[in-house]
């Protein structure tokens, strides 16, 4: 039988790196290619001791929650946002099943379609895949390598009206870039000047590499305004928790959790008490720390091998955060290609034309350093330079 | 500022169940008006266990998952279901973050705005909130104690050519039906005759009174053609945990899954370990049966104490299963007025209105009798019929 399904399947596309994800589960390939923090990182223990006291405490926890989230949570979180400056009281915020649920909800209460909206080009997938879903139009902005440019920002949205900028401002998927404050005030100001609302997607703004680098959110300059600003425990706790979290505006959060009741209820809500105790009991920040120091000595190995293949004509920049590491090869390679033999090689990464918004440069890669450990890095990083070497294999046709 | 939201906000609607849930949080209130289990009969110490286990077998327990869901607890899930006749391969079932994401994700993939559904009439008031944000059609089909009719369904099948046919057939919410074998027949005929898709929701099923009855779930007699069927672990193990499951057609299935990884990517996968353990280590179908003893027993005080009171102008039948006692009362009463008195006298309850399409009758309520223990139920059950002993005050302006 043929099923008749709603027209907004055709602008709903299978996650390329998703779909890659599950050919390079082999083991013998080494893998660049998800965004994966380690597994042999994660907090086991202690998360096993916060379950345990969630349960002992009250059989509540087990109970249905809120909409909105456990209260107790959203109060950790306000205080956890404040220590980063951004001061929003805990009813301006809503625990979403990962900060991915954040972005749906999001656009399913603001865009119509042919709405549009501005954003950084590369950017997130997944994020391009929503904004997709709900036919909205999206429209890259011009950037350097401190963030939008003011020029380009300002005529776009005096003559496009763009209901809200989406950006990840703070090492970014997949470019690991980081704008700067110059860049983020200017862009707050425009916001303000012609209210256009950001979205200011942050899943990686604890991955820190330079503990004195001190460039604060957008949303900590805003008074609860113009930012929306959402992040997760995914990268800092664990991934399988799917625990977030939006703030911003009081009508746009409660909007948005009207159409979470509808959605699917609530957050898993013994997870919401788990991370209570969790944050209650054990240094997250401690642990947080731990993390950046792993994750930037593997970026380094990761950076030192492309700084030894001296042959290789590629560009990159080094990550100051976050879990990636951007790479352009010549304009004539096609990553895609490249990407097969690498795959035949034992090795695997994501080419970068699924992050643009049109007519995606074919020639970039995104390499993932937080998952392998540095050993596993430098072998599969020979590997991956083994097949680079050969640039004219994979020439565009 | 005014933020412009998109215009399918205008059809999303507060739950008047969840609000009302808000108000009667006061100690003194007894509420029948949630949808809760006991948490007093919640698994705690078997959940912690299968916590427990899940963490210590493997870290990439806490890694991120499968869109589909873990595919253990798929695997479970398809011998589950192949016990009560519903023969389904693990590939055709998505685990959603319960079975409210299930319906979401259907309408998502499936509704266009215009789009026909026909549904019981009253139904579950977050189905209607679901498919109304949609701006689906809500078409309600004439029903007995035994279901749907067949003559209504078919003309209106024939008229109107809806795309889906929604219903709970087994201990409904809100007015615990129990469809006849007979109906269950009719309805998967005329959908095989129009090629009709049929939604079949069943949260309550493992809720069942009398446990010689065998009515089979309309799933169990479809060749996965046309009857897509959902379920939850929220009746049966804790809601905490937002695990539920859908299964169909694998074409279905598959547009399904591609729009839940923009949703939330996958459902929190510690908690789905976490289920499998549970499955295998604990007699899930022993906890069931003290589940129904229990239930059946509130229940029976309930009943016990609307058929003692002979003044009392009421319709209800006993249900056979489920969470929830239907009454009607004199057609010039309005229940929402009675409500406020009611809570005034320390017992709550939830308006019928709500579950209706369009152009509800005033006169109904419904009832939980899982949420509160006998002694409980006794005396909210006394307060209550107070009240409605003069049902003169609440008549219709």
């Amino acid at each position: 039988m043929k099923y008749g399904f709603a027209k907004r399947v055709n602008h709903m596309q299978s996650s390329a790196v998703r779909d890659i994800l599950k050919v390079v589960n082999r083991g013998d390939v080494i893998s660049f290619a998800g965004g994966l923090p380690d597994e042999k990182l994660f907090p086991v223990e202690e998360v096993r001791r916060a379950f345990d006291q969630a349960l002992s405490a009250d059989p509540k926890a087990l109970q249905y929650g809120e909409t909105e989230g456990v209260p107790a949570l959203r109060e950790k979180l306000s205080e956890r946002m404040a220590e980063k400056g951004i001061k929003r009281e805990s009813e301006n915020i809503l625990v979403t099943s990962g900060s991915q649920q954040a972005i749906d909800l999001f656009a399913r209460v603001m865009f119509n379609p042919g709405d549009i909206i501005l954003t950084e080009n590369p950017t997130y997938l997944a994020a391009l895949q929503v904004f997709q879903s709900y036919e909205v139009n999206i429209v890259p902005v011009d950037s350097d390598e401190d963030g939008m440019t003011k020029e380009d920002l300002e005529t776009k949205i005096q003559q496009l009206k763009p209901k809200c900028i989406y950006i990840v401002p703070t090492y970014s998927n997949p470019d690991g870039k980081m704008w700067s404050l110059q860049r983020r005030k200017q862009l707050l100001r425009l916001a303000e000047k012609y209210h256009t609302i950001v979205f200011e997607d942050d899943p990686y703004g604890d991955i820190q590499f330079d503990e004195s680098e001190n460039v604060p959110p957008i949303a900590s300059m805003d008074d609860n305004k113009y930012v929306v600003y959402t992040s997760t425990f995914s990268k800092t706790v664990v991934p399988a928790m799917r625990t977030g979290w939006i703030t911003g505006p009081y009508q746009i959060i409660r909007m948005m959790a009207q159409a979470k009741q509808a959605t699917d209820l609530h957050t898993n809500s013994l997870s919401q008490h788990a991370l209570v105790k969790l944050m209650e009991e054990f240094d997250l920040d401690e642990h947080i720390r731990t993390l950046r120091q792993a994750y930037k000595e593997r970026m380094l190995v990761m950076k030192g091998i492309f700084d030894q293949a001296d042959d290789l004509e590629i560009r990159y920049t080094e990550p100051k955060g976050g879990m990636f590491f951007w790479v352009s090869m010549p304009d004539e390679v096609n990553t895609t290609t490249l990407l097969n033999e690498a795959v035949a090689n034992g090795v695997a990464f994501v080419p970068g034309a699924p992050f643009y918004v049109n007519q995606p440069p074919q020639n970039t890669m995104r390499l993932n350093f937080t998952n392998a450990e540095p050993e596993m890095i430098e072998e599969g990083m020979k590997r991956l330079v083994d097949v680079m070497n050969h640039p004219s294999r994979f020439h565009n046709e």
